[in-house]
């Protein structure tokens, strides 16, 4: 349970910044090497090397390096954690929501037989 | 959009912490006094207090007080953005994916009509 806990916070932690965003939602278009992911963003390569070195640790990219060349892919169930935990939350407030609606249906249906 | 990503990733930072999402957990069976939040956490109640702020800090929940108890509640519309953030992310690999399989099938088609 504490390993899932630390697996989830690094997961929204990696998502915590919009370069790093930025850069998933290039890889979810498909694999990419780094010097093409790092072209958009006005940053040192060092800098962006972090970012990708972060992702990388949290597990939500792989990266592997061909000659001088290292490409960069999506790990698409290491967002699981991430999306399971929200839509846990979604059933739970919606799940509360529906049985207000219950209670007050039920006092207006007793209302109107008495 | 500036706005937006810095809205994104405040609500990813607090989702990035155990203490922050049990209190989550928690708010989405419904609202609750501070210390009844605190009970279950072995931790000063200043440092709890620090995250139940951050958390209102990003607007994720809204506190009020009334003569001595501060009621905590979840402010369900703030989840959205990191939903729709991941929801987005699985719309292109799936996508993605379809479109390989779709390739991949037209040629094994393509082989049998050879």
């Amino acid at each position: 349970m504490e390993q899932y806990q630390d697996h989830l916070s690094g997961v929204f932690q990696a998502l915590a910044d919009p370069t790093r965003r930025a850069v998933l939602g290039r890889l979810s278009r498909g694999p990419a090497g780094v010097s093409d992911l790092a072209k958009p963003f006005e940053m040192a390569l060092p800098s962006f090397m972090k970012h990708i070195r972060y992702l990388e640790g949290s597990g939500l990219i792989r990266t592997h390096k061909r000659g001088r060349v290292r490409t960069c892919e999506i790990v698409e169930k290491q967002f699981a954690a991430a999306e399971a935990w929200l839509s846990e939350q979604r059933a739970l407030w919606e799940g509360r929501a529906d049985r207000l609606e219950q209670f007050v249906m039920q006092i207006q249906e007793e209302g109107k037989s008495k």
